[in-house]
């Protein structure tokens, strides 16, 4: 579940507000046992919640790592590592590490080559932790599973690879060219 | 929305249980002012509304488009767009047509290009359509926004493109060699 969790950054944090369920896509970062969300989005259920109650919430992780047609149409899968994580999640008083925690797991060196958030900053920043307590994985890999009767239909069956992949950098429009682009990020 | 929605096919659906928030992965598709979802997943919150009832949903579809680190660890954002929809959610009886729909999402085309499913599979799938009345969408491009006073701090700032791509099509283990690769997978 670490495994999963580690290989991506973007989740959806569900909770529930006036007895209906709110989904919505933020970021976050496993750190030993836990996992931090950060951002306006992450600050949503933390006005609910607020600096020392808890939030009842529940975070899923999705990668989509193949398209597998089968000869039916019925047997066509997906083929995906998730995680969900249930909990009830709280808010972070010490904000620093959670951050730079979430920025080195999207940009791996980015925390320490950027100016750090000052005290202004964090105070003003929403950070939301949650235990790996109730967490459960699922995973589809391999071909797909046709019924024997239609393994000799015409069409064709096997796996789509997928994956998220990075392009060229592109600098800010105010950027000083002098500045060369890091190789954290031309080697992803 | 439409656009949003039509670029992609997993989504995240959550809906309350027992009080609680339950966030799952599923895939879906757009077909007029709808969304159908399916699968197993699709089954869990049915099972709950039953075959009359609706059932409260918030679906959220999320595409990251790009990485953009800024000056400032604080300004460090994602480009990505986002669609929430809010709504009731009612299982769907003319199953067929939705399911086409799902696959032709995933793979243009191929719902033609396969064995349709016969009664028995349609009675035994569950598709969950929820109407786009309660849309939201959120969207972000660009470069990051560092404050003044940092755009002089000798850090890279601009935008790391994401995208999903596709791989070679690797066909299943018991496939008849003759039956070649179609456009469709091989043009993605």
């Amino acid at each position: 579940m670490h495994a999963i969790l580690d290989a991506d950054y973007p989740c959806h944090l569900g909770f529930v507000r006036d007895g209906a369920p709110v989904v919505l896509p933020t970021l976050y970062a496993r750190v030993g046992e836990r996992c931090y969300m950060h951002g306006s989005v992450g600050s949503r259920p933390l006005r609910f919640a607020g600096e020392d109650a808890a939030l009842a919430v529940c975070l899923a992780v999705t990668h989509v790592e193949g398209l597998a047609p089968a000869r039916s149409a019925i047997h066509h899968a997906i083929n995906y590592r998730s995680v969900v994580v249930r909990g009830m999640a709280c808010q972070v008083t010490e904000r620093s590490g959670a951050l730079d925690a979430l920025i080195d797991r999207i940009v791996p060196g980015r925390a320490a080559a950027s100016r750090p958030a000052n005290a202004r900053e964090l105070a003003a920043t929403a950070v939301v932790a949650l235990d790996l307590h109730e967490v459960s994985a699922k995973v589809r890999t391999g071909d797909p599973n046709d019924d024997p009767e239609d393994l000799f239909l015409p069409h064709w069956a096997g796996v789509l690879p997928v994956m998220r992949t990075y392009g060229k950098p592109v600098p800010a429009d105010d950027l000083d060219l002098s500045i060369s682009v890091p190789g954290y990020l031309t080697e992803r």
